[in-house]
């Protein structure tokens, strides 16, 4: 580990991404936060936006100068609206810039099915071709040598990594995989919204996006990859009366009825002995997503019904730090040849 | 309609089953509650249970007198733990007094069933060849001429709305069906449990009982008659962070894949015509179970996915009163000769 | 009681107050309602804006054209933003039609005020002349013969019935009134906005408006009112993480210091005696927000400090019902000469 | 600061404070947690109580063995029920262990107001007359060299937080001093009790304890003597429906009506100038609990209201870290000599 610390942007730092980052950034003992940049808020303390960081953060949010920002960060992360990191990151590249993009910008190997999905038209093909997607316990080695990391969704993250042992061993009959995921509200956003209000989304719960939410090519592409033949996936969001978490429940069909609990208990576990943020729950316990609040666990239970010869993943993350922020300082650790876990919380305050 | 008012008793009014029944039937234009009963809390004023009843209900809970209960009540409903109903609803009935029990007791046809998932053995075979398991919008006729009523659990009341119309009419693959479920906590009833306490529960998600909750072998019973073969389902339930509603979340494969949306929106409405409480939603609405609250209503909404052949049905009702007290009611106004909607709420407060 | 039905309308239908109205008014015996009115969403199906009264709720929104709306009404409320409300009201009463006010414009008997407060220059003098303050447990007989009614604020509710019977009875020393005060978020209204999303809101809690919210002086009037001198209270508002309730405590010191607790339950039950919506708890028992819920009840709990001579009183009420559009239905209730409590409820549901 | 870390032990491990002190002394860079003691969990993996730190914490619960505790600790935190302490802590300090009690055991000087308020008679008046009550704000020095520390319990906290700097200065006339105070619910610890259970308490909000809680005298020995002179505080409690927070609004007459909000601002700056927990918004902002949730800090909000003469002081805090655990380690690194800060959280994660 060098010496010197490395300096970090943020392009778009007003929303629960960029809060995150900032929140991670600060206590991260190899980093100094040299650029908050945003449009909307350019030239306003960033305290202005969050009251709590009053007398603690002294940054203000300068304009959206790629030159300057090239200039004073060895890296920087992208927390925009999806389809302005692609109008900046070939920029930023350019000028020696490590870019984490934490939008859907860069995680589609095609850019057919991100423009079918996104409605964007893209030309950068190029710069895409360099992207690596930020799951660092499937793609660790890739990250470590990218220049340009597309961030997974959090659903994606939830539901990939419930599922890729199974995929990847060819335990499951693919196309039989259905993931019924619950996220809390801040997934949504800063963003002002009704269906988002206290008064509206309290005490309430539904579904959204059913059968085209975007976050369903994500998770077939990498899925795909994983099983070795394009696959397609049953997702289905709920949004649930809480501000944060992910339990995303995996149900698919065991190829071997004779499989048991156990034996996929210790499968898990050794799939990712080497990821020091995946714990495998020992049997008969199930995640509860307040047990990865504000750390970058994801916590894993499983299930196996002889009944029905089904195998049930229950996969719970914190959406907005191993979903999201956290994730992403996860994937700069690789990139910058830091331990993976550096600066990243591994334990809750409970409850 | 008759002009006397019908008498009515609850044995085992303490809980929150019992304080439904109670909210509803004070409430009831054609009943009068003459009977609260209870063990623990004998010779207790009702209100002392419940302060916001005070000035308000003057009834004070009695101890569990059959032949008193028998000869002051027309009709009685049990809201006690499983396997009590059974020792108390034969001598009920011999007396003439309608029953409509609130546990599990009655509510499988096959004693074996209820023996292995309930622990408990039964010697009430011909009492239990009477019971009429008590979902309206499936039995709705002999529901008016049964003296027994096994009311439906929770669970099951929002999966088999949600399933009827596809099994009934062969639309699905039966071994497909999945039901994903979300609960809120009230489903716990009123028993002090850790992890049912605000500090544990709120601000987190899990699910619970995967691939063993009792309320499989109840949905499947039900579900195999309708699909005219045995069949299993998949059920998974997940304590949600907020007091009541349950949304069931259910996917199955159809067998003919050409079959759209709206010809299920439409196949559905007409298989409920007749029953005043489900409500079929408009394409491209999926519901929220706060527009459930406080009322016996069921609001449903369908999806098909083209990419996978699935179809996706969500289903929401307040967990206590379509899915445990109101339903109750549904029946005891069929069981009457009275209008079925009658004294049951229909409009929920919003938001 | 009439045998035909009284025709109602609402202009401002759309937002929290307006829906309550709705619920309300669908359920009561007496009223047909004839005329929902709205500026932005006029032209479009009511249950578009929410969607769970879809097949319930037929009526479109109507553009404000108050000749038609005098045409079609008997009594219309009003539940606009303040400060328009002072100018259609003239022209409704001049039709002959009743007017409820939700807003706080014919709240105030002095203009001054009103304008001080709420930044709005007025013009009609007369017309607020003619107005009486919508509080039945205070004015009961003004309200049966007035045409044109100021309904009060949530707070002010939850205030001056917990504060009547001390100030009326010159028990308190007046100026010694504080008021803390705390509500669910749905008193923000149905709006976006960011302080108000559940990610912000829940789990949270913080006073706003402290020393300078306008329901301050809409208190001090009737308060000076009742004490016969005029008086100034603190009153300090905090945003709860619930949808609906206040609860309002309130402090004051006692001019005898020798009054016990017992004595001031009788004088409050005493003095709401003809009130049926005012429920005087015992001693020892403190009113929760949550069996007000969806009623039009306030619940008062009565507490003497004998260390500091002084007596606490906190009184909960559901915001949006007796805090707002039930009141008011209250108040329409005795203009029409029919029962107080007609179509309002008083059960809650509990939990 | 020493090479050697200090061995810490915890007895009375299994509640809420117990977790938090867990949570806290993982990753204290001081610390070596050497012994969790508990009675009716001792035997058990600590990881059975809290299955998220499976594979984290390798501690068991041993039996509370004083001699054993002893030998193994430098320091020892007690985490039980009222009344133990005072029964343990002699033995512990004989042996040199350094003490810090989270109970109420040690907060009195005088034990007849401890037996007044506990209901339990004392015999330890010398081991009494040692303890320092741990508000570091306030007795910095005293802690330093003290071996006994009776921890303050939550409201009192956030109340003499709020307070001192006006009545050590003079500038409030004590007798007026009223604390209105608000706390999550796991202020209530982890025993399940129905009034605590979320279905119960959600969407809800109520006093308890008004004019007699315990945390009265507690407060009101601290506030005599800052101010001088022996006075009275009312202090009410109310539970709201969240996990963890407290907000006291308190509330006092002026003694010079001319001191402006600035200026108190200003003297609330300089008098807790040399506290890094405790941070004075800017005008016009008020505290919100969540911005403390999971650290150790004190947010101070201040207004005075011109009206009526009064001041208006609003404090937020953690209460299960600076309220209780994170209090009681600050103390630790004042006795130990170590920087006060040391190991504590001052960043939230929001939201």
């Amino acid at each position: 580990m060098g010496n010197e610390k490395a300096r970090v942007g943020i392009i778009g730092a007003s929303g629960y991404g960029g809060i995150q980052l900032v929140r991670l950034l600060l206590e991260h003992p190899q980093v100094e936060l040299t650029y908050l940049a945003g449009h909307s808020s350019a030239g306003k303390p960033y305290s202005d936006l969050y009251p709590h960081l009053t007398h603690r953060v002294n940054l203000t949010i300068e304009p959206i100068d790629l030159e300057a920002i090239a200039s004073r960060c060895d890296a920087v992360f992208l927390g925009l609206p999806n389809g302005l990191a692609c109008d900046m990151a070939p920029a930023l590249l350019a000028k020696g810039c490590k870019v984490l993009d934490l939008s859907a910008d860069y995680r589609f190997r095609n850019l057919n099915t991100y423009t079918e999905w996104y409605k964007k038209d893209r030309q950068d093909q190029a710069t895409n071709n360099q992207a690596v997607y930020g799951l660092p316990e499937l793609y660790r080695d890739a990250i470590r040598d990218a220049q340009l990391i597309g961030c997974p969704g959090c659903y994606p993250t939830a539901s990939l990594l419930a599922l890729s042992p199974l995929l990847k061993q060819g335990f499951i009959v693919p196309e039989t995989a259905i993931i019924d995921a619950k996220s809390g509200t801040s997934g949504g956003g800063r963003e002002a919204k009704v269906n988002m209000l206290l008064a509206e989304a309290e005490g309430s719960l539904g579904a959204y996006g059913v059968a085209k939410h975007r976050h369903t090519p994500e998770i077939e592409q990498i899925a795909s990859d994983l099983a070795g033949t394009e696959l397609r996936v049953q997702f289905t969001p709920h949004l649930i009366p809480m501000v944060r978490g992910i339990l995303a429940t995996v149900y698919a069909t065991l190829r071997d009825p004779g499989l048991v609990r156990d034996d996929l208990i210790t499968i898990y576990s050794a799939f990712y002995r080497a990821s020091p943020f995946v714990k495998i729950l020992p049997h008969g316990v199930y995640p509860q997503t307040k047990w990865a609040w504000g750390t970058n666990l994801c916590y894993i239970g499983i299930e196996v019904d002889p009944r029905t010869g089904r195998v049930i993943v229950l996969s719970a993350i914190d959406n907005l730090v191993k979903g999201q922020a956290g994730q992403a300082v996860q994937c700069l650790n690789l990139m910058m040849g830091w331990e993976e876990s550096l600066g990243l919380p591994q334990l809750a305050f409970y409850p």
